[in-house]
């Protein structure tokens, strides 16, 4: 079935450029992008189209770091350090899903947040609950959501929600076995190395190759937990290393934060084709250090972003863009270098994941659409006609759920909102 | 006429400290604050009470620094440099006010934003046109904002907004001659010393003394600016004294920024009762640089915050409040030393405004009340039954106009809206 979307659109062909069609066209056959066009080619003229006005066409949101189980303590305790924020807030936070019916309740209102939010591809920690862990692929798929989810894995540091090592393995394998969705797929998460003993790790990597699963993990997050791991692993120079020992470190994998990532293991992930995943807020709110986002995009480390909740505080992904901004202007203020742009902030938080999960930079033939429309005429006044990238920036400061009027995740319409309805 | 609010009243009797008072009770006599009570004295048993239920009952805020005929440009020209930024955005934006029409627009929309996201005191900037200025006040009297306006004087450095020197000083009086409104009254605003020629200053000076009028202006925003000044000034050591040189340097004087303000220019605040308003969302957009808040307190300068739209990107002031715990935690970071806690950052944000206004820290008898009633029902599901200064938090960081039930303002009712119409 051929569908026609009209509006402003606006993507990034490539990281830092940006591109605005003005009320153009994106013609979909089975929800799968057949063209951008600027005017609608004649072998088109008698479909329905979808006309959105002088809204903007934008593409969707992907948040490749978050924590399920933390979104019941979103936006608390943000004044305490890492290790009392963790055993205060996030593993009693955690250990409540233990529980089913729980988990339903708050993975439900999670995967409905992100779709009203404009978020359709993720990489997402869960905690080490099967079961919970298969609820919350089950609302994502349900919501809209796609992408990847973990069941969690720490055989030792980890309070009350802590697994046996057996229990870990025979755990994820049950998880495996279950996971059969459309549009989640499971994603291999040891939590951290300081949380994993060596046989844990060493059976994961081992089930890494063997099932070519993909990992997502955390990296050089803050000063203490590198020390930490060193002491854990003085066999290893560096943290990446001890990931890379047990088959862990392989292309594709996902490593939250890479804040105190040094050249040398930039390099190991440039060479090995591993994701940063920079988590700006989080890192602000944790006093964890700024990641240097333009020195590990130079030396050719994919990056993407990650709201990190509830480390991060906010779950729309376009003020975790802003808070990238910020966060790369606090970096150019105490090193000098340039700060990230708005196109090239938004590129990470669109483009970036939705090429780790294959698609395009921009809206590409040939791959489902998942894009996000966004009614601004509710903004300020403004004083002339804008541009359509200042409408872009000014969407991505100021926007949140009420300005969206519709979204498609995996070339379906996941959520549509009747016009003029915002306050 | 006695009203009585009943719900979880929250607010901060000094400086760091929070006080909680479960399904508390506030009593008002014709809108201004009898008491605050744990459990409805006897007296009042026979008198009708809006029961707010389990909503939070807070302070409302204060924004002491913004400039109203920016609101058009929110959220945009955030990759721009000052200069550029305000040669592209700023001057011709303002020039724009010469049109009444338009400045009705704008100044409704603002006024209704800020009272819809909990903001009844503020210390503005117009720009330098009489009849938008007056329009200004007009629309946030009818609002419900109250405060302090200033027609700016700028007679140097204007680019398209620019007066003569004989021109500012006749329109200042023309102006002042027209405000007659009960809640918003004028404070004078030289824009800053660059914009201010030493004849205009002096002419300011002498009317802020014989009419005892207030006084806000700029101060050490950027490293940049306090050069240009020096060269402007080289009779005067540091960037205050050249307000102070023309008598403008009085108590309850309004300085913004104070981002490069060193020990002696604190001194001087702190001796002269000068306020510092801290703007931490335009010192990062702008890359001013991080102000030293905790040491300006320590040193006695009173402080409080101001959104600083639009070189700050967020009307609402408790995006302003966690933004000013951001720029603590940034600075702890880079220099060491405790970053502003939750409790601390919302007084700035709230109470210090108040303070400045002749109100107290917190809900004190005697003052009219300025109140916003937060319902954060629709919030993330928590696991437990959350405290208050929890809720607090949270409210915070997620809240935005959606979760507001009702603003009350110089004892006066000015929003409310109808329970679970959240989305």
């Amino acid at each position: 079935m051929t569908a026609i979307l009209r509006g402003n659109i606006l993507h990034t062909p490539a990281f830092g450029a940006l591109e605005a069609i003005p009320r153009g066209y994106l013609v979909l056959e089975d929800g799968v992008i057949q063209g951008v066009y600027p005017s609608l080619p004649e072998t088109f003229a008698r479909c329905p189209a979808e006309d959105y006005g002088d809204a903007l066409i934008l593409r969707s949101f992907a948040d490749l770091h978050l924590h399920a189980p933390q979104y019941p303590m979103l936006g608390m305790g943000m004044d305490l350090p890492l290790l009392a924020w963790l055993e205060t807030y996030t593993f009693p936070v955690e250990a409540r899903f233990q529980d089913p019916d729980f988990a339903r309740v708050v993975y439900r209102a999670l995967a409905e947040d992100l779709i009203s939010s404009g978020t359709t591809r993720v990489a997402m920690f869960s905690s080490r609950h099967t079961d919970a862990t298969l609820i919350l692929m089950e609302e994502l798929e349900r919501a809209g959501v796609t992408g990847l989810v973990g069941k969690v894995n720490m055989d030792r540091n980890g309070g009350a929600v802590q697994e046996g090592t057996e229990e870990s393995l025979s755990e994820t394998l049950r998880w495996l076995e279950h996971c059969r969705f459309e549009h989640v797929k499971p994603i291999l998460t040891p939590r951290f190395t300081p949380s994993c003993t060596d046989g844990l790790m060493e059976a994961l990597g081992r089930l890494a190759a063997e099932r070519d699963l993909p990992v997502q993990s955390h990296l050089s997050e803050n000063v203490s937990e590198g020390a930490w791991v060193r002491e854990l692993h003085p066999d290893c120079a560096q943290y990446w290393e001890t990931y890379d020992k047990y088959g862990l470190w392989k292309k594709g994998a996902l490593m939250a934060h890479c804040v105190h990532s040094d050249p040398r293991e930039q390099e190991a992930m440039a060479r090995s084709g591993v994701w940063a995943v920079h988590c700006p807020a989080s890192n602000v709110n944790l006093c964890s250090g700024t990641a240097l986002v333009r020195e590990m995009l130079e030396r050719g480390v994919p990056v993407a972003l990650g709201s990190d909740i509830a480390g991060g505080d906010q779950l729309a992904m376009n003020r975790v863009i802003t808070a990238a901004i910020r966060a790369s202007k606090v970096k150019a203020m105490e090193a000098g270098g340039a700060f990230l742009t708005v196109p090239e902030a938004y590129y990470l938080g669109t483009a970036a994941g939705h090429r780790y999960f294959g698609g395009g930079a921009g809206f590409r033939a040939g791959d489902k659409l998942h894009a996000v429309v966004v009614d601004d005429s509710t903004m300020p006044p403004p004083v002339r006609e804008l541009t359509l990238p200042e409408r872009l920036e000014r969407a991505l400061y100021l926007m949140d759920k009420r300005h969206i009027r519709a979204v498609y995740s995996e070339g379906r319409r996941v959520l549509v909102r009747g016009g003029g309805d915002q306050e």
